[in-house]
């Protein structure tokens, strides 16, 4: 049996701990590791470097920038981009966090804000470049708002003369009434008392109406930023729309319960793009990582045992396990559901370390991380503050504009 | 006294290892940290991130971007870029490796080649991406040559299917008779053979005559190659032209024995952008970091004397110590110069690696530099090798053109 792996980069991606790039506290090469080093032992494997560019699931062909290839069985899981419901002009002013080259641009765009400020001389536009606004109140909000405060209070102020970190503002919007809409309300107060005493400001059931380069609308009020980041969204990669089949919310793949496309038995969707339903509960399985993870192996022991000529295990539909689900605030806190019991604290935070320390592939992204994470938590050092590359091209001395 | 450090980076760089940088060995982080870091416990220091744009040396004044300020003296250590010799039209195809940005820029483009090589299905194509050619054979060049040929053959190869990465070849043209011309010709030898035994094809007296995006001329000759890489030499910073002043080969500034500018006591060139002899053996200082170092150890005792009111140190001019030069080839052997002294083979390598260590600053970069070479020198693996940002851009199953 021969294995294709089409990506579009030379690496696989450890997405729960993007953040901490963006925060600078982790490296690209902590969370993130070559594709093919995994699969150096199994010949079978061949991994190419390239965007998948259509799909022809009745004649079982797939395009690759031009070049044509038929395959036999295909597991499409190209995963999620931002959701601007329909605001993509909102993209270049507020990005999002999906992908290492936007997290590394937020990164340097976060450290280009404070070394602007404490030039600044006029209050207001100093002001608005310490002023971080984060659009969404999921896990990867919270996380966000959380590292950025803690960043700029206890990690650099001490490094600046003119600009006073202390009083940077980190403000939290949330569409909804609660904050991580997907976790307990349990979970939900809690995480909100844990950013409110770190000083993030949150707001809750406050769409946000329009956003500009100058900051954000919400209703009738305007909080002038420089900084905003969209967190508030995922929807499937557009390639799903290639496929010229019914798509649900969010551009995901309708699936059966052994994971394949309606009608195209051989083509399994997976991950952030799949939509199915628990067959015992009837609840959607969420898109997070575990569930992906889960689903990959369901679809490769398909595979393995109808290629063997064994009994297909397809007839079992997948099942998701829920092992639990985290979200943590800054450097001592974290929530966590796990099979009904709802905890919080300085524990959840280790045991969050714990497990994600435990993900991490390869030996190298594990001691790394762990050391980094002494480095910043115990040492209060961030250690990659770097502004590389062309996120310097957001001018320094730009005086920013007064109007809304 | 109050002191403004301003530097078009936030950070600071040591350079010698920007070569791992290039070869996927060590971060940016690794050989970079931000320069206010450095100066938080002195509140008299000032760091400023923006690019001065012209210096008014007759009446004390520099502009950052528009905005000009007062100076009593002046430090200029802006350092050196890439000299093509009036073939500024070789820095895209050939680009040269003084910034972070460059060295991840040239990471990102090995990385592509070994990947387009891997889908190339013409065998002429396949070999022109899988030839580096690196021009000039000074340190640079050498340490390239070696890490480029032993990430190809020793660590990635088994990570590839199609493409044969043992047949890589690695190409070092030098336009003068013999490597390293800085150090003894003992040393050029014994380079030269360890270049050779690791299998880099060495060309000396060979200058090349012109480069295009197909490969480069030398003389008649043309080699075929998708990746070129300048070493071949160094100038001042064109901010030296601004000055007004008469400047030496290579843009330099010719300085008064205590490294001040002829006609302005007040204002320092020190490091690459500065020519200055050595006061006894009338030889030129050499353009090294640590010369650089020296100068501005010499260069601050001078300013805080006049400016405490104690004697000048002045009237005793700068000296340079040489403590010796090295350069290394691959990861076992290494040639050096110390005192008259020269050897080379694993012996010199580690001198090297202990001194590189000793050389960096802070304990993070230290212990992180160590780990990522126990890995790549013990475990053979190396750890940054992700294609990250618009490196991708080159694009992957682009037909290579046939003429040159």
């Amino acid at each position: 049996m021969d294995v294709v792996v089409i990506d579009q980069n030379n690496f696989y991606l450890f997405q729960p701990l993007l953040y901490q790039v963006a925060s600078a506290v982790l490296n690209p090469s902590d969370i993130a590791g070559p594709i093919r080093r995994i699969f150096r032992d199994q010949p079978n494997v061949l991994v190419a470097l390239g965007e998948v560019t259509s799909i022809d699931l009745a004649n079982k062909k797939l395009t690759v920038k031009g070049d044509t290839r038929d395959f036999d069985y295909l597991i499409l899981s190209v995963g999620a981009v931002d959701n601007y419901f329909y605001h993509e002009e909102w993209k270049d002013v507020a990005p999002g966090l999906k992908t290492m080259e936007s997290a590394l641009g937020i990164r340097g765009k976060i450290l280009l804000s404070f070394e602007a400020a404490e030039l600044e001389g006029d209050p207001d536009a100093r002001r608005a470049r310490l002023t971080f606004v984060i659009i969404g109140g999921g896990p990867t909000g919270i996380e966000l708002a959380g590292a950025i405060k803690e960043l700029a209070v206890d990690i650099i102020a001490k490094d600046f003369r003119l600009a006073n970190l202390q009083s940077t503002r980190v403000i939290l919007i949330e569409a909804g009434e609660r904050l991580l809409p997907s976790m307990h309300s349990d979970c939900s107060q809690r995480a909100l008392r844990d950013l409110q005493e770190l000083g993030v400001e949150v707001m809750l059931g406050r769409p946000v109406t329009k956003i500009n380069k100058n900051g954000v609308c919400i209703g009738d009020d305007f909080i002038r930023s420089e900084n905003m980041i969209w967190a508030a969204g995922i929807r499937a990669h557009p390639l799903t729309q290639a496929l010229g089949i019914e798509l649900g919310p969010g551009g995901r793949i309708p699936v059966e319960p052994d994971l394949s496309i309606k009608g195209y038995p051989y083509a399994f969707a997976i991950g952030d793009v799949s939509s199915v339903q628990d067959p015992k509960t009837g609840t959607p399985v969420p898109w997070v990582a575990p569930a992906a993870v889960q689903m990959g192996r369901y679809v490769a022991d398909c595979i393995r045992a109808e290629a063997m000529g064994r009994p297909s295990t397809r007839t079992r539909p997948f099942r998701y396990r829920n092992r639990g689900i985290m979200a943590t605030i800054g450097r001592r806190r974290a929530v966590a559901e796990v099979k009904g019991f709802r905890f919080g604290g300085f524990f959840a935070w280790c045991l969050w370390l714990f497990i994600h320390i435990l993900f991490l592939i390869g030996f190298r992204s594990r001691i790394f991380t762990v050391l980094s994470w002494i480095q910043s938590y115990l040492f209060f050092q961030y250690g990659v503050r770097l502004i590389i590359g062309k996120e310097k091209d957001f001018a320094l001395v730009k005086p920013v504009q007064k109007e809304t």
